[in-house]
């Protein structure tokens, strides 16, 4: 029977795209190795009716699909299990862009798209795409709005989800949805492309997007400021929006640990206020101006002032040219390195209301150090939208491996506990992939979790779109 | 068994609030007037749990559910059937404010709240809800919510749905599914926000949001332009774009005869450039500053300079003050009731991607006059969106409502043909409700009919909410 499933998807794709031998580690394993699966094949279908044609073999025969983009997620969402009967679905050879539309703003790609080319194409054609994290390399589009990817440009852009207008999807019956409309208004129906956007492939294969484009920006400027509390880079936020409006484009917190580790294990690299007294805190601020540097240095200076008066800022710097922005923007980007080359370490990517930040990190610092003698914080991330990595590292000089072993659901019970606690997602750019599927079950409502498994039912009543994901199975 | 299922609601929601006497046309029959229900009775609880109790009771009987707002909208989506058996749930009751957070920039409020109301909470607490819209002082964010509605605002800040970052929703179980959530990030399962938005009350009952606040603008400038075509307005939109970037809050497009409809029933307005020569079309154009007046003024300047310059624009004139710029609006948004006082007339509210906007309008023009005499046409609308509002009004002098009963199937239909025929959509923000549910059915794919019927299958298998609605029945 196997031999007959694989035939057929030869048959469906060519037999060079049909892979089951070899080293397939880089489609079976996920980005950060914490799971190590074994396909039945790795098919890699190069246009949309492949797409297809291979679901509707896979449904025939019953067997489960893992969609897969560059495979970078951090949640293990684009992976087979270990059973060697799952198909791997990957979009890697559909990388084509369709089409830029200049007056309407658009541009339509393919899935398997990686994001810097998209980036790329985008500013070929004088626009901007602003979809901007750090697997950009080697992650795709598809994957992105699979996953409703987040990153550095939220504050101003949104997510995925706000820069796609239009989905291509291949449904779990194998039927192809053409909705790649280029329309920002269109209240035709139920909203179909925010339902598989962020659906994980659970629910349908994403093979192409209509995405949004930008003017580029005339100027770009960073800055970056110590601030002498949460509290205080939360009110520093607020005074941004005011005075930037659109124009705060990057809104990023670091704490003093975490800058610490990049001093440490980047000797080469300048970090402002690196242990400053009487500052906890870093923000990492970006002004985008769609009229000159100078007045975006004005406004950024008459903004460092209002802040300075208010108190919110102790210290602040202003890049002087793009290089030096450039190394702000790279002290922020090193921290996940850094903390790497520190030791093993506990990963959260959590979101709570911004007002009550300030409240959380107070409250889960303390628990933490309580909890754990000797923990250190690892605490950065996009505090304009909310979203903390709230990293948990082992104590000096302890064993990284042993740590993680022992107390890892120790220490992401008291911290998902904590988020929910004060209103916020266990999960804010990540996803639940196959790693969070217990925080789901735990955390989500009764009620959504019974209309999510209603939808899935209605449109995946076979389960065989990526069934270890999300909801895996009860 | 209809006077028991009275009972049971006069102890859900009091009896005073259960009506079923008297004048409830205000409840039964659409805004337009278009089509007169009969309600089996007008319920207008007062709490959410009191919502749940409403639909549990009609669940229980399998009584269809009518959730109503403002009864405002255009596509009647909220008014009952003439059978006398079903139930409007009104949510007019509903009207708290719940929630200011201000650090978070978000603001939480019941379902029944008049958009004027939730407008003027942001106002006093210091911040802008952008949302804004000709029944603004009686429409309800619910309702709002419910169709996805758009506005003169879309162009920087999106349809309703992009200002919503989480609800409260009773399902048609009568289950509360608390998703007030006011996070900017968060994925953690299916978006149930965006599918209960835009699903016109087929699927449940929101009864409650937590939306977007914005800063204010410290200026906002109106200026009103001659342009020699419509694909000059398209190309002053994109250097507009460009420019202005996210200060361009408003892109508003007029043909000369609606105008002129203008200038003949509102004698009193002064429309600038109404009949002028080689201008077929004028725009209107908000910029909205975060900065001061001045500078709104310079860089309107200097886009109208770059627009003179290239030919895009023949003239233009800039608001001095807040009247004038008020004045300039008011005539834009005058057009619907000038249109209305020279006839009867029939409204299409389409979008099509903005670059092919030129194309279509050349060519649904063309068709109409060589298809029907005398035809004109009041051609308005969003541009910035994609969205006309593309009118067709009887030849003059004739009878409005014989046009309307003659032609409007097949006008209907050459104007849906063509937007089809340029990709577009034959209702951009006004919803499918009861009056556009042929044309979902013969424009919408197939593909994306069975998800959605899938999709209402699923959450309401008894087919209990607003079930002439949309998908209708089969």
């Amino acid at each position: 029977m196997t031999t007959a499933i694989l035939d057929t998807l030869r048959q469906a794709v060519g037999a060079a795209h049909v892979l089951t031998d070899g080293d397939l580690s880089a489609y079976e394993r996920d980005w950060r190795g914490r799971m190590q699966g074994k396909a039945l094949a790795v098919v890699r279908p190069g246009s949309t009716q492949e797409v297809a044609a291979v679901v509707k073999v896979c449904a025939a025969a019953g067997v489960a699909i893992i969609p897969q983009g560059g495979n970078t997620g951090l949640s293990v969402g684009s992976t087979p299990d270990a059973s060697g009967t799952q198909v791997v679905l990957s979009l890697t050879r559909m990388q084509a862009i369709r089409a830029v539309d200049a007056d309407n703003l658009t541009i339509t790609v393919e899935a398997g798209c990686i994001l810097q080319n998209l980036q790329q194409a985008a500013q070929q054609a004088g626009f901007l795409f602003p979809l901007s994290l750090a697997a950009e390399g080697s992650c795709t589009i598809g994957g992105n709005l699979g996953a409703n990817a987040g990153g550095t440009q939220v504050v101003r852009y949104g997510n995925a989800r706000e820069l796609c207008l239009g989905l291509e999807v291949v449904t779990p019956q194998g039927d192809i949805w053409d909705g790649l409309t280029g329309l920002r208004k269109d209240n035709t129906g139920y909203d179909l492309r925010n339902l598989f956007i962020g659906s994980e492939g659970t629910l349908g294969i994403i093979t192409a997007a209509t995405m949004k484009l930008f003017p580029q920006p005339v100027a770009r400027l960073t800055a970056f400021a110590a601030v002498p509390s949460m509290q205080a880079a939360v009110r520093l936020l607020g005074l941004a929006h005011q005075h930037l409006s659109a124009g705060l484009t990057g809104f990023e917190v670091m704490g003093q640990f975490a800058l610490s580790l990049v001093v440490k294990h980047m000797p080469q690299l300048r970090v402002p206020f690196a242990g400053m007294d009487g500052a906890p805190y870093c923000v990492l601020l970006e002004n985008s101006d769609s009229e000159s540097e100078a007045h975006a240095r004005q406004r950024f200076e008459s903004l460092l002032e209002l802040a300075f008066e208010d108190g919110c800022v102790l210290d602040a710097v202003v890049a002087e040219n793009l290089s030096q922005a450039h190394d702000l923007w790279h002290v922020r980007e090193s921290i996940p390195l850094a903390q790497a080359q520190e030791g093993l370490n506990i990963k959260h990517d959590i979101s709570v209301p911004t007002s009550r930040i300030p409240a959380f990190v107070e409250h889960a610092d303390a628990l933490l150090q309580r909890e754990i003698a000797g923990v250190r914080l690892v605490n950065f991330g996009h505090l304009g939208d909310g979203n903390l990595h709230y990293n948990v590292q082992a104590p000096e000089g302890a064993d990284g491996k042993a740590f993680l072993r022992e107390q890892e659901p120790r220490v992401n019970a008291l911290v998902y506990d904590a988020v929910a606690q004060f209103g916020g997602s266990f999960s804010a750019e990540h996803g639940v992939g196959q790693l969070k599927t217990p925080q789901l079950q735990q955390y989500e409502s009764p009620v959504a979790l019974s209309l999510m498994r209603a939808i899935k039912q209605a449109l995946d009543p076979q389960n065989i779109m990526n069934p270890g994901c999300m909801l895996a199975k009860d």
